[in-house]
């Protein structure tokens, strides 16, 4: 049986079922309730590795298709040895990522066809604050992040913008950052 | 010249770089500015594709030794392709390696030798939020992040313990999360 919809496949999004999906978590709201995870061992230094892969959701336990690991370490005018992004610069990542795939879905569901989406995000950081020389003024994280989208389609200006501007209220990554998540710390001593 | 330390590479950190690094930035606080930056590029549907490789500091432009290519996706459970980790997971690898980074840095200071760190990250999210399917009481974002640290080390319990709270009290991820982190969006329609 094929599912037949005004647009299947605009931007590589398959709206019918973007659709469905919404439909059946309508109906059954513990569908949308989900855990993701990573786990993270540290190799030398400031160099560390993350392995992400399982995850529930759904109401069942899912693995992604393969498991991805994904390393951190400071550069060299940190004191690290540069083996990969400092762990502040993945945020920048998670958050133009996050954006993305909001501007994708949601150009689909209102029948736009993308031809181009690029981002570029800056963060400013006062190190001060990680290396303990502030008097408490400066934060330990990013004072600003600009997220700067370059998009093109086959629709207006103000349509266009309307999508960027419908994915940053609905981006995870967007409220994680500008409004407080809430973090517990255990330690377990071996 | 060699500069001698009573612990010159404890867990890998290059403690007198380290504190030479502080005490420069203590006479010049100009040092300490940084920006870090990503490119990202849509590829298809809720895929991307992030670039990281140059960034400010130290009053300079620097790049890390390697560009570093990092992708998202949604799992197909979330009508995504699952070529890559999705958006919200890289929090949760950006969280463990700031503080284990922070970890091996502190206990270095401290003259505590690690053997080993470990560490899982759980993200709990209730996709009602991104899928415009709440009142406004479910938030886009995380709802609790909870991280799980296993240490072992040359220290009693209580020292490992205040290793890893120094950690979250100088963490830049951790208060890029846990406090409002500004973040703004402008958009250039090509």
């Amino acid at each position: 049986m094929t599912v037949t919809t005004e647009h299947p496949s605009t931007n590589g999004v398959d709206t019918a079922t973007l659709f469905a999906t919404i439909d059946a978590v309508k109906g059954q709201n513990e569908i949308a309730k989900f855990q993701f995870r990573a786990s993270n061992t540290w190799v030398n230094g400031t160099h560390s590795r993350s392995t992400i892969s399982g995850f529930h959701g759904a109401m069942q336990e899912l693995q992604h298709q393969a498991p991805t690991v994904v390393e951190s370490d400071h550069p060299a005018v940190l004191v690290g040895t540069d083996e990969a992004p400092s762990p502040v610069e993945y945020l920048l990542h998670a958050i133009a990522a996050c954006l993305t795939a909001g501007i994708a879905n949601i150009a689909a569901a209102r029948g736009v066809t993308l031809t181009s989406v690029r981002s570029d995000v800056e963060g400013d950081i006062d190190l001060l604050g990680i290396l303990g020389l502030s008097d408490g003024s400066v934060r330990n994280g990013y004072e600003q992040l600009r997220v700067t989208f370059h998009i093109a389609g086959d629709a207006d200006e103000d349509t266009l913008r309307g999508i960027v501007e419908q994915s940053r209220r609905r981006s995870a990554v967007y409220d994680a950052l500008t409004n407080p998540t809430p973090v517990s710390i255990d330690v377990v001593v071996d």
